[in-house]
């Protein structure tokens, strides 16, 4: 069902910060940077080997970075790995009793994929994300 | 400085349990299992594209991974870098003014690698470790 590690999201407090200390004092290359007033973030990717590193810091404490920051603090928020059917995936590991937080799959990366989370109860406390390349890139 | 992700770890209460979720759910290969006295864990390492995914159970409380979960519950723990020179590495990042757990390098990964840990604080709460191939395997 999984191919690879998409990407690894990142709460930060200060985007700004955190992209100098990943751009440079370890060396990679910053991708993109943009904002998602749906996500209720601003977010920074680098390219680390075949994933990315996805900095998100939240526009304000109400989103859902905001408020994983104000429960646990900055740091590791989830990870996501590519599938090649997100909905039949999903189907799956809720047949198999793993709870999910989006039964059918929602657009994400800009509109680029198709997501859907998995509940951090459900794997062993780690948010999870499937994706897949929606082809439209 | 950093090449790719060489791996994440996971903090689980029940190591059995979540390689069954990994393994038999989402249908990652196990590549190994072992237990470590010195580092007070029993863990599970799954390959997943490049990468590995180190599932963790402390042995006991007093363990590292055993207060992190005492502290924040079980989930992501920590992210692995591979670095050409784990020493140059720590020496580079501590230079930038990052605040290091390990100022020289120290030996890993059942003595197969080097590895040097950076303190969350420095990296926006993410515990990051560099690590090195050690050239031995």
């Amino acid at each position: 069902m999984i191919k690879r590690v998409s990407h690894l999201g990142v709460a930060v407090r200060d985007l700004d910060a955190a992209v100098r200390l990943y751009r440079d004092v370890f060396g990679l290359e910053l991708e993109r940077r943009w904002t998602s007033a749906g996500e209720g973030m601003e977010a920074a990717a680098f390219r680390v080997g075949d994933l990315e590193i996805e900095l998100m810091q939240p526009l304000d404490d109400s989103s859902p970075v905001g408020r994983f920051i104000a429960r646990r603090g900055e740091g590791l928020h989830h990870v996501a790995y590519a599938v090649d059917d997100v909905a039949g995936a999903l189907q799956a590991v809720e047949e198999a009793g793993v709870e999910v937080i989006d039964r059918t799959p929602r657009p994400g990366g800009e509109g680029k994929t198709l997501i859907g989370f998995l509940h951090p109860k459900s794997v062993h406390g780690v948010l999870t994300e499937l994706e897949q390349d929606a082809g439209l890139g």
